[in-house]
């Protein structure tokens, strides 16, 4: 059986590592904090007497047992800035437990615990780098030239960080049978209908355009109304028609404009430039396709009608990845033997689950988040919440062992 | 007679001071471009025997000849970054020319040059610094308290520059009669339809709302459509709304929204808020106050549509001003004697002349910018029109000196 009460005093000692009541969490992949994190993870897996790999990518990944097929529990233990203590540490040290407290237990399958390196992309870009390159999605060439916001390469940071393993180590040539991951929910879905758990039926696809919209910039106070190219007035025109669109779809369509740059950004001048992005999502591809082809089509209209020159470009797009049927239906068997409320969903954010689904048979659990808050130190999730999710994971273990 | 051909060799050799073809000009107030380009007109006005002072903002003012009364001429040396050669440059080195060529001519009036410092507000705000402190609007603890980006000080830069100077050289304490101003107009009005002068009867009244609207930010993903409070949207509701709201009264009103600060500013979080800036300008005081009321309940109601928090604060306020009817009437007949096409118009921007008028009785003659290019590189108006601008400026002297 697993800990719970030390499944809990690890977790929030291991939460304090990059915390600060004001500024939140701070453990940037293979900052000072993120290293220290990595160090208490790796001493408590030495501690019953794990088999410690590192990959090209610097992921962690410990292996208890020897037999041939394999369970890999696992997500993340790098934050955004200012970020909240749940998001991708839950996984992980939920996983550590099981392998602690499951490791004479388990019987068909040998016990794995993966901690990806930089899922947040925060650091370097793109997210879900470590599960990438241990998947085969992106090449080492690409990843190790990706520089951070000082300059310094993820190849720099990685040799000086300790983390630097072997290529051979990847998980794509040591294919783990099933990869659980277990995390918050970040959304108030679970939380506002009264559900315990969210079993994800898979990630939705994701499709972010960046625009723009080129006018002229003048002085505010001498060009008259009527001849003005304000590239602002575009933006303003379209933004809340690309909310009310998605709206009327809520159930099936996700779109949101985050990232904002007018040019010269001055008050006595006229906006010339602005650049935006939209993020689309969808579990649907026709519908993300119809809300592309919306998009695109009022960028272009409105570009006329303001006499503005435009562009669209796709800057990134991740196709929906289904997760497991049987997987699910271990979780779903879960949920029920242990009487908790469950909701089978999408998952609307990336997780490394993502890319383990092409080298595994992959589930995941989800958690209520206080008031959907994540990504910024309001991020809560009740002790009761966690040790659900725990308690999950820990039957599902059991169930693929008995059974698959 | 003033002599065209020296005007013209003088601007276009001092602006090639701080200018580069890719960056446009780069002269920032007391920056080592902003003193060159000082101690090359100073050269000039020590070669004519002017008497040089300076004030305790730095003003540089050289008087010519002993009598009563004066005739002051200026403008300012300094630029925005990436700015243009001519905004504040010309009517310097226009007033230049005047004292060089007509000191033994004007009979009853002393002349004087001020080139005043920071008039941009670029490296320090507010901008007419200069203008401001030497005609008493703004006290010397404000203005000496002011920081530039890199935390330098106002007087730290003044002390450093060699300009600083006595509090008695204020022309509050020394007033000239007259103070004329010859500028760029910074708008496509007179080129469109096809003026030679612009002959500004005063500087508009301009209010600066910063405005607020406050959400919640969170991941774009997992936050359902429905779930959401995007300050984005509210932005997005308005602003094209308030530019109707301009167009429809071009004449009399301008509103311009030119600082936009989305946060997080994140492609995958929901904008949890926006801070924006409205610029708001109109010669007639009840259209300034029906367009303040009007974007303010459009704000307050469009919070409540989107369940935001939002604030209206005003950042900046100037009254309009009249210039001077004799001085405006002059300088009409002159365009008339010299055969000019002119426009009476309103300036819609700032200028020197606009704290000027507290001391002195004050008139402004504009001249056309190709496309109403100003703040930038492109910035232009032919020698032709410099030509034409200077004339009218030589012309309203003597004119002057002859009959008021």
């Amino acid at each position: 059986m697993v800990n719970i009460t030390k499944f809990l005093s690890t977790f929030h000692t291991l939460s304090k590592i990059g915390w600060d009541e004001n500024s939140g969490m701070n453990r940037l992949a293979l900052s000072e904090n993120d290293i220290k994190v990595r160090k208490e993870l790796i001493k408590r897996l030495k501690a019953i007497d794990a088999n410690i790999k590192y990959d090209d990518a610097g992921n962690v990944i410990a292996k208890i047992g020897n037999k041939n097929k394999t369970i890999a529990l696992g997500s993340h233990l790098d934050s955004v800035p200012h970020g909240g203590r749940f998001d991708g540490a839950y996984g992980v040290i939920a996983g550590l437990s099981i392998l602690e407290d499951l490791k004479d237990e388990i019987k068909n399958f040998s016990l794995e615990l993966v901690d990806f390196t930089n899922e947040e992309g925060s650091r370097w870009t793109p997210s879900l780098m470590g599960s990438g390159l241990t998947t085969g999605v992106f090449s080492r060439e690409f990843v190790y030239s990706q520089k951070d916001r000082q300059g310094i390469t993820f190849e720099e940071a990685l040799k000086n960080s300790g983390f630097l393993g072997e290529e051979k180590n990847r998980l794509m040539y040591n294919q783990p049978d099933y990869y659980l991951e277990l995390h918050i929910e970040q959304g108030p879905i679970l939380e506002r209908e009264g559900f315990n758990i969210g079993i994800p039926v898979g990630i939705v696809s994701l499709r972010v355009l960046d625009v723009i919209f080129k006018g002229e910039s003048n002085q505010a106070g001498p060009t008259p109304m009527s001849y003005r190219k304000d590239a602002l007035i575009a933006l303003s025109k379209i933004a809340y028609r690309v909310r009310d669109y998605a709206l009327k779809r809520d159930e099936r369509l996700r779109i949101t404009i985050g990232v904002v740059d007018v040019k010269p950004n001055v008050y006595n001048a006229i906006p010339g430039e602005v650049h935006f992005t939209i993020d689309i999502r969808s579990y649907e591809d026709s519908v993300l396709e119809s809300a592309t082809a919306y998009v695109t089509d009022l960028i272009k209209n409105t570009a006329e009608e303001e006499d503005l020159e435009h562009s669209v470009n796709v800057k990134w797009t991740a196709k929906r990845v289904n997760f497991d049927k049987e997987v699910i239906g271990l979780i779903e068997e879960s949920c029920k033997e242990l009487n908790l409320k469950y909701k089978l969903m999408w998952s609307w954010a990336g997780h490394d689950a993502q890319y383990m689904t092409r080298i595994s048979r992959v589930g995941m659990i989800f958690v209520p988040s206080v008031n959907g808050r994540s990504h910024t130190k309001e991020e809560f999730t009740k002790d009761e919440d966690l040790i659900n999710g725990l308690k999950v994971l820990e039957l599902t273990v059991r169930k693929i062992d008995e059974r698959l």
